[in-house]
C-alpha cells in the first residue's frame, strides 16, 4: 500500500526522509556494525548522536544556555508530576489555568503536591476560547503558573505568551514545540512528549531554567530529579536510546527544511487552507473562536453527525486516515504537525468536497 | 563494514532477524501504509501488535492470570522507586540483599521509602559470591525482599531462588529475564530494563502479583502507581509504542528459536565455552566464585593488565567489540545475552587464544 495521510493526534505522522534513514541505518549504523539500538548509551558513537542531537535542538530554538535540555522518558504525564516536584522551591501554592483536557490533567496530578489555584477555566462553555489574561484570578504566592499552549483534543491555542513577571512559566508544549519558534527565554520550563512534532513515542525533552532546579519536594524519585537528571546530562540510566536518535534526525530534517521560521509559515498555510474551507462551507464546522484556533489540531464537526462514519469510510479509501475526533467533543479531528505535508490538506481539502458535494 | 559482535553490557545486540523484520516494516507496517512509530497507541493496528506481544511474552514464561504484565517506561531506575512506592503496602520495613552494583542502587533508592535491612553485603569481598540464605539477616516484618538475580559488573549471579514462605520475592531480572526458564509464581514482583533481552532501550516490563497492587504510597506520581498502569493495561498515557514493538518481534523469534528451555541450553553452553577456556588458562582470569558465575555477564582479566589495551584494539579489529570491562572491575567483560550467537563466543575464545599466544 501506498503510504497515507495519517491525522492521528499522536503518535503521528514523521518526516518520509527520517524513516528512510532510520530503515537505511538499522543494521549498520556509519559502518560500525551495529545497529543505533545495539549501541551503547555511554560509547562514542551514540554519545555523538545525543551531542549533534541536542545541538541541532538548541540551535532551532534558539536556547541560550541560561537553561538545560533533558532527554526523559515518561511523557507529559510524568511532568506533570515532575514539574510540581522540582519547581515549587520551598512554595507550596501554585497557579494553573484550565482551557482543556491536558490542562485538567496536570491540574489533577498538580493537586497531589501543592495547593493548586486554578486562575480561570473555560470548561463550562466547553473549552473554545483562551481567556484574556486579565480575567485569570492570579496568586502572587504561586511558586509558578503552568498553562498548556495548545490543546490537542479541543483545538485551541494560545497566540500570545502571558506576562507573569518574576513568576515562572511552565508549559506543556508537546504538540507544538518545534512547529514554529518560540522566545524560550520567556519561560521557566517548558515540556513535550516527542510523538508530534519531536521524533516518536518513549521520550520527553524538558527545557529548564537552570537557577530553578536542585531544591526538589522530599520523596522524589531520583529518576523525577531535575538535577540529577540534569548533572547527568540524561543518562542517570540508560535513556531511550532509539527515542534520542529518532529526535536527532527530525531535527536535522527541520534544518534542511530551513528552521522553525519556515516550519512556522508552512504550519500556518495548512492551518488557513483547513480551516478557510471550513468557514467558506456549511456542511462542515469548526468551533473554536477564530482567534483560540490551534494550528495543530483542527476539530470539524458535519452539519449532519449521522454521515460521521461514512465520512470515515470514505476518506480511508482515500487514504486519509486516523480522523475520527476525540468522543467528548464528537466528530473529526485533523492533526496536522510538522510532518504532514501541504498536499495532505489539499488532498483532505478535496475529499471534503467531494464528500459534501456526493452527499447533497 | 560487516557486523560486529557487540559485547556491550547493555544496550545490547538484537537478534539480525529481528532488526531485519524492523528495518522492511519501518515505512508501511503490514500494507498499512504508516510506519509502526506513527500508529495512533489506542488504534486497533498497535493495539494488535501490544496485544501479541503480550500473549508470546506470557507464554515465553508461562505467566498465569495471577500476575499483571506492564510495558512501562523509565528503565530499572525507575522499578527503584516504585517497588517500594506500591509494594510496601502500609508497612515500613523491607529487607534488601546487596550482592553487587544494582543491589546498591536500589537500596539506595528504597531508603528513600522505608526503612531498609540489609540482609547480607559481599561489598567488603568484592562481590564474588552469592551468600547462602542461612547467613542473612531476616527481618520477618518486612514488606518484601528484594535482590538481583545477576549483577552485570561482578558477573555474579544466583542459580537458585530464595525461599521466604509469606514475603513477596522482589526482583531486578533486567539482564536475565528470557534467557532461560524462570518459575515466575514465586516471585510478587519481576522488573526489567529491556536493552538486554527484551527489546531497545526505552521500555521496562514488570510482571506483578495483582493481589500485591492498589496500596500505593501517599505521593505516588500517577505514572508509578502499578495499579493506575494496570487499570489502563500500560496506556494511561502514550506508551514507548516503537520499543513495545521491538519487544514483540524478539518474542516471536524467541519462539521461534523453541522459546526459552532453547534459549538456556544455547546460553549456557556459550557461557560454559568462555568460562573454560578462561580456566584452563593462566594468562587469563575471572575473579567469581564458580557456582556464583554469570552465564550473561562475564568480567575476565589479563594476567598483565598493561596489555588490556592492546587487547581491546586488537579485538575490536577481529569485529570484537565492547569488551571494556567496568572501571570499578577493571580488565574485560563479555557481556553475552541471547543475541549473541556461539559464534561470536567461539569467535572470541580463538581471538584470546591467538592473543595470547603472540605476546607470549
Amino acid at each position: 500500500m501506498a503510504r497515507v495521510y495519517n491525522f492521528s493526534p499522536g503518535p503521528a505522522m514523521l518526516p518520509v526522509e527520517v524513516m528512510e534513514q532510520a530503515r537505511d541505518e538499522m543494521l549498520d549504523w556509519r559502518g560500525t556494525g551495529m545497529s543505533v539500538m545495539e549501541m551503547s548509551h555511554r560509547g562514542k558513537q551514540f554519545m555523538s548522536i545525543a551531542e549533534q542531537a541536542e545541538a541541532d535542538f538548541r540551535e532551532l530554538l534558539a536556547i541560550s544556555d541560561d537553561y538545560k535540555v533533558l532527554f526523559l522518558q515518561g511523557g507529559a504525564a510524568s511532568q506533570f508530576a515532575m514539574a510540581p516536584m522540582n519547581l515549587l522551591r520551598g512554595k507550596k501554592e501554585a497557579d494553573y489555568l484550565c482551557t482543556g483536557h491536558w490542562s485538567k490533567k496536570a491540574i489533577d496530578e498538580g493537586r497531589k503536591f501543592c495547593k493548586v489555584n486554578v486562575v480561570a477555566s473555560t470548561e463550562k462553555t466547553g473549552f473554545k476560547t483562551i481567556p484574556p489574561q486579565r480575567d485569570w484570578n492570579l496568586n502572587p504566592q504561586a511558586a509558578y503558573f503552568h498553562y498548556t499552549p495548545n490543546e490537542t483534543i479541543a483545538g485551541v491555542e494560545f497566540h500570545w505568551i502571558p506576562k507573569m513577571g518574576e513568576i515562572p512559566l511552565v508549559v506543556d508544549m508537546s504538540s507544538t514545540l518545534l512547529s514554529r519558534p518560540v522566545d524560550v527565554s520567556c519561560f521557566g520550563a517548558i515540556y513535550a512528549g516527542a510523538q508530534k512534532n519531536i521524533g516518536c513515542a518513549g521520550l520527553t525533552i524538558v527545557i529548564v531554567r537552570r537557577d530553578l532546579m536542585g531544591q526538589t519536594l522530599e520523596g522524589t524519585p531520583t529518576m523525577f530529579n531535575y538535577q540529577v537528571q540534569a548533572d547527568n546530562d540524561s543518562m542517570y540510566n540508560t535513556p531511550p536510546t532509539y527515542a534520542w536518535y529518532i529526535s536527532g534526525l527530525v531535527f536535522s530534517w527541520l534544518k534542511k527544511k530551513g528552521g522553525l521560521a519556515a516550519m512556522a509559515q508552512i504550519n500556518r498555510t495548512k492551518a488557513d487552507t483547513l480551516y478557510n474551507f471550513i468557514d467558506s462551507s456549511s456542511f462542515y464546522h469548526n468551533p473554536v473562536e477564530p482567534a483560540s484556533r490551534s494550528w495543530m489540531n483542527i476539530p470539524f464537526t458535519l452539519s449532519d453527525p449521522s454521515l460521521d462514519e461514512r465520512f470515515l469510510e470514505q476518506a480511508k479509501k482515500s487514504s486519509l486516515t486516523n480522523l475520527k475526533g476525540h468522543r467528548s467533543v464528537g466528530g473529526m479531528r485533523a492533526s496536522i504537525y510538522n510532518a504532514m505535508p501541504q498536499k495532505g490538506i489539499d488532498t483532505l481539502v478535496e475529499f471534503m468536497k467531494e464528500f459534501e458535494r456526493t452527499q447533497a
